[in-house]
């Protein structure tokens, strides 16, 4: 047994049975692995941005890290915004990456590059195993690194004489290390600031499901304390029975005014939230700068039992989520954000997979969405946009028979659009409605946060409009195998989304919303 | 004037007036700059890999660098596999990076990432600069870097708050040093190993230009030394007048009967090659191994002085260099690499740019397009895929007047295939030729190469074929505003390439190999 075949029976038996790839000739030993043992699905993305992008959606909602099988080097740096977001989202992920032999390497051969240097940010457990022997435990040590605490990034450089060497040995499965408990003075801690008042609970990860969200909801209705989510979740379930959970806004002084009243925030699996940027003259925290700061239980620590111990340090009886009201009335004529929430509201079918990387037009989606049947909703967490389509097509294969819609702006979608490829050879049930708007819209508004004096002249705009020509949206998917069509209505654009639902496989729409 | 406004005017008194941007919220200063300040063309890509594979075709061409600007951190990693490739080709460009503002990177806002880390192995010089009245200076620094010795990518990080800040002063143009002489030592044993008979010159950089190749002819006449380039060089000029120069095959077998009889290897500009893979039981170098190998100058070095000492250290003439006879007959049919090269070179216009990231179904174009007319080649020349349209974007940009004829895989091209906007948008005379069959075909002959026993089973071949569905390429290119055509033999490959020069601006061909 060769090193490529070690890997893949360890990583089967890690429960690791789905692989998005890229690969090129320093993986193809892994590649002809594949054929020789059953019960690994290879999902082929055309740019490793898509592969990336798909293993994040994918473990985000199958719960279990996919692995990734990416190419030396430059191969893998096409995949490292995408990484980024899912290093920013604590998603599991097993990288794979080739790289050139260790004798060869000394000889600069044209993709040799610094592999390692680059994935060491991203990565919570990185190695480049040389020895054929050593790349099965490695393997297990990798499943298990991304899958400790709330989950991170493992990424495995393997040269490629590691892989073709023989002497590989399947290593068995290793557990996961149990999430640390916290100590009880947090808890006490963050009882006493609840009882003072003006409490919020800043929610992340594990608490925004639907246990963490009851446990949330118990603290919330006995005590008051507002429930918040940051600005950007990996997911986050919602819907009838479970609790609405208020997210910070993007834009600043929005963000400042809603936050205005909190006199101590607790976090609660959150990091300490930020604005996306500075800008001059402006706070970077979106809570006022004198409000305490209380962590109960970081990302990686037992949050679920750190909340039910809050909850029951409060005294908090068990809570009923009422419903979230009526559907709003279906909304009609040229889409606004809130129209457009609305109507999403009233199509939405049961158990979707909201996937948003809307931007500018989805500032009103979450307000205007508390009403819809139960979903999950999945966002850009890490601000490298070109997520939407990638994470979609891994959500789709990390939980099938869900439809999942994506909500994209069209100036992110270009970043990844082969994406949409992958849907067609999958034939994802995904619904793309692209906002298309042709512009980077939301640069047009930082423009002026920025403190930039008078709105942009004609160069800046050059840059920020996606005009001249503008893109052929229905083309542009039909060229990747996904049917297409255009909506100017907000009634067009739910019999389309209605229609996609019923037709099963993927489809997009275009959406005008300028 | 603020650091932004520092910036631009220093860039353009330093003779930099083109940039390439992918602009995000904390590069809005420099781009509020450019509305003020005359002088810089600024040309939009709709993917950070388009703006870096741009900035690299124009430098190749202009013989300068341009400017890139990018997005902080994940925008800058989008632009990483074609800043590889600039940096195999030593492609002299001035990144402009901007970051979190420096009082709001501690807060881990989403955005933040490692971009100095990132960015450190590519780069020949990188500096983050925090204080605007530094701005100017450093950006001077930058450029001087950039056009040092052969050429460098120099990356300036700079913080939203050192771009927005007041107090930014312009500074001078600084000189480029002179490049290294070489030691005289270094050009006797070069005329030894010469004179000793089966040398070979292996040449890159500065002397693949005119200049270079007519004293490497003179040496080449007198001695019967062979005249080698790598397998991927930055830029070639060839056609008569002007030496012809062996390639090593990319082959691994094939490089190593190709150079069977090489007993020196005289390196003028160039590096020690390597076989782009290792392969199991196969030599790395395509030279014998008990070759001699000599480095007459470093890529950095004063490589012409040093080719004409050597020139006349050997006595050689001044050689006139034959044409390269008539061109071959027009074939017809079925397209092939040889008969693709061969319609190439009697429908190539006088002066043309060759773009060429044909891969595998390029292998015969060398050898067969040594009769066409005077013409540039210009190659991948890192390993990583996804150049051919931004480098043939900035090509056209930077040697405005010249067709730009891109020989482009179809695989390859997906990874960046959003350049074709630009090319519509700056109406850029630019004839892209799809090589169409619909695989990563040079994954299959890898495949076999690395030793994997038998052919690719279904799921390799489910990895390396881009079937089901194919793409379309026709409505890809008018999705992005470029128009195209489909050609099926070499006849109706050449009448759309002499009917795409006569229209002028951008056309798209996709040829049917497979």
């Amino acid at each position: 047994m060769n090193g490529a075949e070690s890997l893949v029976h360890t990583l089967l038996a890690n429960d690791v049975d789905t692989c998005f790839a890229n690969p090129g000739t320093s993986e193809m030993h892994f590649v002809a692995a594949l054929d020789r043992i059953d019960g690994m699905r290879c999902v082929l993305g055309l740019f490793e941005g898509v592969v990336s992008g798909a293993a994040d959606g994918y473990a985000r909602m199958a719960d279990k890290p996919a692995a990734t099988l990416l190419h030396c080097g430059p191969g893998m740096a096409n995949a490292m915004a995408n990484l980024h977001n899912a290093q920013k989202a604590r998603t599991p992920m097993v990288n794979i990456v080739g790289d050139q032999a260790t004798y060869h390497r000394p000889l600069n051969a044209p993709l040799t590059a610094a592999t390692a240097t680059w994935a060491a940010p991203f990565s919570v457990w990185m190695e480049t195993t040389v020895d054929p022997a050593e790349v099965g435990a490695r393997a297990s040590e990798a499943v298990r690194a991304a899958r400790s605490g709330a989950g991170g990034i493992a990424t495995l450089i393997l040269p490629s004489d590691a892989s073709w060497g023989d002497g590989g040995v399947v290593a068995a499965k290793l557990n996961v290390p149990e999430r640390r408990r916290i100590d009880d003075a947090a808890v006490q801690e963050a009882a006493r600031l609840i009882k003072a008042g003006k409490a919020a609970l800043l929610l992340d990860g594990i608490a925004l499901r639907e246990e963490g969200l009851a446990l949330a909801e118990r603290i919330r209705q006995h005590t008051g304390a507002r429930l918040l989510a940051p600005t950007s979740v990996a997911r986050i379930e919602r819907g009838p029975g479970r609790a609405a959970v208020e997210r910070i806004p993007y834009v600043v002084d929005v963000a400042h005014a809603a936050l205005a009243d909190v006199g101590s925030l607790i976090m609660v699996g959150a990091e300490r939230p930020a604005t996306f940027f500075a800008y001059p003259g402006k706070s970077g925290t979106p809570e006022p700068e004198e409000a305490i700061r209380h962590r109960l239980a970081a990302p990686d620590d037992d949050v679920l039992d750190a909340l039910a111990r809050l909850a029951d340090a409060l005294g908090a009886p068990q809570a009923v989520v009422a419903d979230h009201g009526p559907s709003p009335e279906m909304p009609k004529g040229k889409p606004t954000s809130q129209g457009f929430a609305q109507m999403l509201t009233n199509v939405m079918p049961e158990n979707a997979i909201i996937v948003d990387e809307a931007v500018s037009f989805g500032r009103a989606f979450a307000a205007n969405t508390v009403a819809a049947p139960r979903h999950d909703w999945l966002q850009l967490t890490g601000g490298a946009i070109g997520i939407g389509l990638p994470l979609a097509t891994g959500a789709a294969l990390g939980a099938p028979g869900r439809r999942v819609i994506t909500l994209q702006a069209d100036g992110s979608a270009l970043y990844t659009v082969q994406a949409l490829w992958t849907q067609a050879r999958a034939k994802l049930d995904v619904t793309t409605i692209i906002f298309s708007n042709r512009a980077y819209a939301i640069l047009q508004g930082e423009f002026t946060n920025v403190g930039v004096d008078g709105p942009p002249g004609a160069t800046a705009m050059g840059m920020m409009q996606l005009t001249n020509p503008s893109i052929d949206w229905i083309k542009l998917s039909q060229s990747f195998g996904v049917e297409a069509a255009q909506a100017h209505t907000l009634e067009e654009c739910a019999d389309l989304i209605l229609a996609a639902d019923r037709r099963g496989g993927p489809f997009l729409i275009e959406l005008l919303i300028d």
